[in-house]
């Protein structure tokens, strides 16, 4: 599978799953991860196999539960957009009452920040730990 | 399960599955439904057991479906957000090259329109029809 090279530059690898990879979002304002499924020539949910759509949701379940407990969110944002970037991707964040966007989506909020690359190290350490502790 | 007076207000009610309740949202600038999980005190997907989160990915690809087949969108963009309306619910959008706040997401978009009453009885009819025939 290739990946998008929107995708690829706009986040950092964490991890590979069953049928997702696992990578950071670029936007340091938010804990944000991308997970792309890794079957060629894919835009929609419904263009999975109803199996591959069940192995999604448990993934999604999985990286949720992986969200809550290194990021302690009020609240996950969960979407499956794909206008930009057709190859099917989707978006689990981290939001609190306290981020700069809340209670609104983060997509069109104009909020952005750039990771130092000292943060970044940060995130992708305490993910691929996460990871590592559960899988 | 009792409907949250947002969630209700903001929407039309279409039809009951297995799980959710499919109701189409108000803004008319869009073909867009809401799933609602008929189960008490849910705010995320990770708050459903693993059947129900089997069952609410079952929903989501056949709404899609009927979505697509109904609207014929460009793209469908799905999102579970919940940041004011905390009850959990699903977005299923049809999204168009030539709609409003293409190709940005539809929220913070500013971009709403409201049904007239023929209107929004055509475009019940439509996904009652479409979900009659199905189910």
């Amino acid at each position: 599978m290739i990946l998008d090279s929107r995708l690829e530059g706009d986040s950092y690898y964490i991890t590979d799953l069953a049928l997702c990879q696992v990578r950071l979002h670029h936007n340091a304002a938010f804990p944000w991860v991308l997970l792309t499924p890794q079957r060629p020539s894919l835009c929609e949910i419904i263009d999975l196999t109803p199996e591959d759509q069940h192995t999604l949701m448990q993934e999604i379940a999985f990286v949720s539960q992986i969200m809550r407990q290194v990021f302690e969110p009020k609240k996950l944002n969960i979407a499956a957009l794909g206008n930009i970037v057709p190859q099917l991707h989707i978006h689990i964040i981290a939001r609190y009452e306290t981020d700069a966007a809340w209670p609104h989506p983060v997509w069109n909020s104009g909020i952005t920040s750039a990771y130092t690359d000292p943060e970044k190290q940060e995130k992708i350490g305490l993910l691929k730990k996460a990871f590592a502790k559960t899988l």
